[in-house]
């Protein structure tokens, strides 16, 4: 994938979920020892599943998480709580096995695969997968973060991660970030591609004040005037107000859409990314689960305009794919659901009069 | 535990939970590689398990579920969509492990107890325990569902096992039902106890349609009036207009509590147990995970008067333990989260500015 044209016919190429295959699982949770749709979510997820694979057998026991990591031109406008030095620190952390994304992967049996696609400073470390594309982004306040060009080999990194992880057996794929300011770049993006107002999609990231929150809204706002002649496609948003690993998280979706891989999409940054992805083909939507409702402000906007509704709502706000983590665990259980429980003649019990 | 008085003192005698090791617990969490605050209710569910164990070391590896059957006399009014035989029939499918909550506990390593506590009809099966107190209740459309002594026998089920459970090793309980009917007395423990109207918490159960709700709240309408002379204690209520399977869950609850073990509560039946508990010591709260947000109507309700927030909210609406077996799991991610991340300084991860 080289050109913008090359990235059109790919997403203009992704079918639908098979509807018919979701009907048919949804029998068969209807025949299970249980009220039909008693299980709720539970039994979406595993009807979705099947749906996506094309398959009423579909399995999820191997699971990979992809973590990008990338940086940002527009912290240099104070737009963060901590120093953007945290981000290759935080990748080495992933690669050691030290941070949240870790501890949740494991406990759902994950593989986490740690990928730099725009870190600002050399990273190396054992495991790491570099795709590295510039280090960093330029300040979107300034002009461009990316070029298009920049944008589309970020996006086509984030392919091919996903379709080496497919083809090492992955049967869900979930997404995460790792990015000093990212918060702010997706914000850009909700603002420019929902759209909604700024102060309605910015919030406190890592922590900022109430000073500070003010400031991020300024500079997001200055951002989208800037760069206000480079908003008129989905692909030229994320390049000019974007961000590596966005870009990366964005091709993934879009790689795993194609494989028809269910794709598990952690929190606010992943879910900026998804926009643009499903901007660029609302199909991509129905490969997607949302795994949660960030504390972050403004992801609940997403899910009102989109008309769609995250899994969890636990209060996070710290991606790195570990909503993304606690949501594959959900979508495994649905399927065992579907696969373990007796049904009404199996079990002898007796059906609604 | 012979006497209400037994039962008084029993309850006065739970302690609160250590606030001073939820501090020490929160201050841990936040020297871990993350923003503060931003693994959100995962935290929470940390720090409070220490808080109710005493013990900043505190596991749930070993986890239970009690899944207490029994029968109501109120059936007879029409108030269920299933026939009452499907309570023993599904005691054997939970025994066969063929049922729900079978296949979520196994998904999230726990064990699963099955109790008779009061089926209509004899039940046997290799695993199951045995208390049944009375074949099922009495209609309390027309009067009283249990003497009050019986609703202490099986409180006084319900703890024993519970504290069996304990002593076999469970480090974390949690509670489920089994009951045609169970939500009618439900809510009108629910009604007598916040307080609330009936018609609020009043839902569809297993699936009735419309004709049969309006049906459901008269007759539990007719309950509270028959029985209103006996509504004036916790424990009254609950004999006048609850039911077996709820008072075992009540007295596991009391038990766990008593044991500084955290009780992971199931949904809308398991809810109205804890309710009856929390009105005979305020302090058995703190003890109490609520798993999920029922989709049966009134759960809400119960939330929002005591100020309380359930786990997830995924539209469950089938009990059995089913929403306790995937909170268990959230418990676990917690613990995992405070015990196995790296702090900033093992890291080396720079902190917030």
């Amino acid at each position: 994938m080289n050109s913008v044209e090359d990235l059109q016919q790919i997403v203009a190429e992704i079918l639908s979920i098979d509807a018919e295959v979701e009907v048919k699982a949804q029998a068969r949770l209807d025949n299970l020892t249980k009220p039909q749709g008693s299980l709720g979510k539970l039994e979406w997820l595993a009807a979705r599943t099947c749906a996506i694979k094309k398959d009423l057998a579909a399995k999820v026991d191997r699971k990979t998480i992809l973590t990008f990591a990338g940086d940002h031109g527009v912290v240099a406008e104070g737009v963060s709580a901590f120093p953007q030095e945290v981000t290759p620190q935080m990748v080495l952390n992933f690669l050691a096995g030290g941070a949240g994304v870790n501890v949740l992967a494991k406990h759902v049996g994950a593989e986490v695969r740690v990928i730099d696609v725009g870190v600002a400073s050399e990273v190396n470390g054992e495991g790491l997968i570099v795709k590295n594309v510039r280090r960093g982004t330029d300040n979107m306040a300034k002009g461009p973060a990316m070029a298009v060009t920049e944008a589309l080999a970020a996006i086509k990194a984030g392919m091919e991660v996903a379709r080496d992880a497919i083809a090492d057996g992955a049967e869900i794929i979930g997404t995460g970030d790792m990015g000093i300011g990212n918060t702010t770049p997706s914000a850009a993006l909700f603002a420019a591609l929902l759209p909604a107002k700024v102060e309605e999609v910015t919030g406190r990231g890592t922590g900022i004040n109430d000073a500070a929150l003010q400031n991020k809204i300024r500079v997001i706002e200055k951002a989208l005037a800037v760069n206000s002649d480079r908003l008129g496609s989905p692909l030229e948003a994320l390049a000019a107000v974007g961000g590596f690993e966005i870009a990366a998280i964005c091709g993934a979706i879009i790689e795993a859409a194609r494989c028809r891989i269910p794709v598990v999409v952690d929190g606010f940054i992943s879910t900026a990314a998804a926009l643009v992805a499903i901007r660029l083909n609302d199909k991509i939507k129905d490969y997607c689960f949302f795994s949660h409702m960030s504390a972050e402000q403004g992801h609940r906007i997403f899910f009102e305009s989109m008309g769609l509704e995250p899994l969890l709502h636990l209060g996070l706000r710290l991606g790195e794919g570990t909503g993304a983590a606690l949501s594959m665990g959900l979508v495994e259980a649905g399927l065992k659901i579907m696969n373990e429980m007796a049904t009404f003649g199996e079990a002898g019990v007796s059906e609604s009069e």
